[in-house]
């Protein structure tokens, strides 16, 4: 991939180097909150096939940047494409919940399961990935993502989504062996999708820990921190000179902020529960720090979105290491306008808090 | 109130007294994963009828001391009595959700709401707070309970459950005003409605804050804390000699312990994703702590259950000021016996724990 990188604030602000202004980019930004997504998605006929279709992934993956300054694109597609190509057969209900045909109920499940080679079983993924590098001309970098080992255990235990964890905690402390055993080859399947994301094109990398908060901290170290470290560890993240820079997030993680940060990644990813400002001076300056407005904020009108902005901005304060975004995905309800005030926002206020960096 | 108090286990350790074994109750020890709870239920028609029947709420409240050696019974009710007082129409659907016939939509719905009288709208919590004292006979103390001011607004706004918050969050955002005026009047009614549990025989009390976790850090100390403040400052906790201790439980409120601790109650409560050890060393020797036992733990077989519960008791460590409990409620599909493993290991383990406090 020779092409210029036009924008490169998101890598810089990753690397900790010094940038003209904050990078933006919003969580779930290419989604059903945008009226040209939900007609790309009825012309897909299923939320599976829009993922399935490298040409409608890469579609709605450009449809935010046509809409929004964003600093980033992100590959559209699902954290459950790797259960799915492991074998256990992923549809998405009309109201939007996954389910799985085959979940994970046994040791004999477990057994079955293998790690799918990324260019067979999720080949559509890396050209979507190769097709999106392509059509954003360097305008500005793809980052590539996955969900978590313990995440994606989750929902292959549980059969879908959950309300009270009861499988997959009675799994964790019960049979924590066998539990161990899943995470083993999920985490295998995991580290060779990201290496061929890389491989693909994706100049950053992302993995959501969406259930990492559900645990106690001695469960979290166990069962999903151990394998975050895993995956940082085996990906090969050296093109040319420089290395795509990793951001790991565990929603509900806050406490834990030190010991995401020690794993080897660039980024933590912080949701809207603690003060940016604290969560810098706790990482200190080993790794860059991403988020943390409330989503809900963009529900208030444009006057009070700005504001909420200042305060983030002014919570993280001066110098490089912050990327903007939500503390969460961007809710289905938002006025599309609102996301607009919040990038333009996050642009125009956070010019001083670079000033001094001389870039 | 002259009966003599036969167990008071649960005082002294809310008041960091020394105690032989550290005391124990579960968050909804009295619900629906007993079969005789479910026959109560059952026989009362449905869960309002249930709450609104003194002789129907004491039955249920003394059930689980009849089965465990529980070291206290806990009010049987529900959090949301106080907002149907306020006038805003109470009912639960057949699935077990709330639902508010009159939810607050507006600033007219939030000037017709008035502060219940505690004897008169909710004169059948009062009555059965009064028939569970006599019944009990001075067998455990009595805890009686509220739900925060932000808890309480949020049901009452959003009409019900909520996913996304969209409407409390959107008040929050746009109209933070109103919700001030919202969360005013419920602070004087949950003032009211917990000092008349005193008056009637309530010998500590617990404050729910069940959403506060969903919360900005400034938006925690602005919309929940500052009303928590409030909350305990406005009790008459005197009775005799000795004050009625308080329990603040803020869920998913980790990051703000010591602020919690703060306002004057002798005890805060901590859910599952902390480390005891650590909330003990942050909070000081200013308050007791309840806590913390992931309720998922009672899914797995006794051997394990015994295990975490030892991990809970090593945790916290020797020296009074501990309650054990669970970081959330017990979950309707808990075994009973796995309850009671639960109960007998805190008491046989915890023993070592108190030997040099020497009582």
């Amino acid at each position: 991939m020779i092409t210029t990188l036009h924008n490169d604030r998101l890598l810089r602000a990753l690397r900790r180097q010094p940038v003209d202004v904050t990078p933006v980019w919003l969580m779930r930004q290419a989604g059903r909150y945008l009226p040209e997504y939900r007609a790309t998605r009825a012309r897909a006929g299923n939320f599976m096939r829009l993922c399935q279709t490298p040409e409608l992934a890469c579609e709605v993956t450009l449809q935010p940047l046509a809409r929004f300054p964003l600093d980033a694109a992100i590959l559209f597609s699902d954290i459950l494409t790797v259960p799915d190509a492991m074998g256990l057969g992923l549809s998405f209900s009309e109201g939007g919940g996954p389910q799985f045909a085959r979940p994970v109920h046994s040791a004999a499940d477990i057994k079955r399961l293998f790690v799918p080679d990324p260019e067979v079983e999720l080949r559509y993924v890396m050209d979507a990935v190769r097709l999106i590098r392509q059509e954003l001309r360097g305008q500005v970098p793809l980052i590539g993502f996955a969900g978590s080992p313990w995440t994606l255990a989750t929902y292959m235990v549980e059969g879908g989504s959950s309300k009270d964890y009861v499988r997959i905690k009675s799994l964790l402390y019960d049979q924590p062996e066998s539990l161990h055993r899943l995470l083993e080859i999920t985490t295998q399947s995991i580290i060779a999708y990201l290496n061929a994301q890389l491989a693909s094109g994706a100049q950053a990398l992302m993995v959501f820990d969406t259930w990492g908060g559900i645990l106690t901290p001695r469960a979290y170290q166990e069962f999903s921190l151990a394998y975050l470290s895993r995956i940082v560890a085996g990906l090969v993240r050296k093109t040319g000179d420089e290395q795509a820079p990793v951001i790991l997030f565990t929603k509900g993680g806050g406490a834990w902020l030190e010991e995401i940060a020690a794993t080897g990644c660039d980024a933590v990813g912080i949701d809207w529960t603690l003060n940016l400002g604290d969560a810098r001076r706790r990482i200190g300056d080993r790794v860059a720090v991403q988020g943390n407005l409330d989503p809900a904020v963009l529900y208030a009108s444009p006057d009070r979105i700005r504001q909420q902005v200042a305060h983030v901005l002014a919570d993280f304060g001066p110098g490089p290491g912050h990327v903007f975004n939500l503390g969460h995905g961007i809710q289905p309800g938002t006025d599309p306008e609102h996301a607009r005030v919040l990038v333009e926002a996050v642009h125009e206020l956070s010019g001083p808090y670079h000033a001094s960096t001389g870039r």
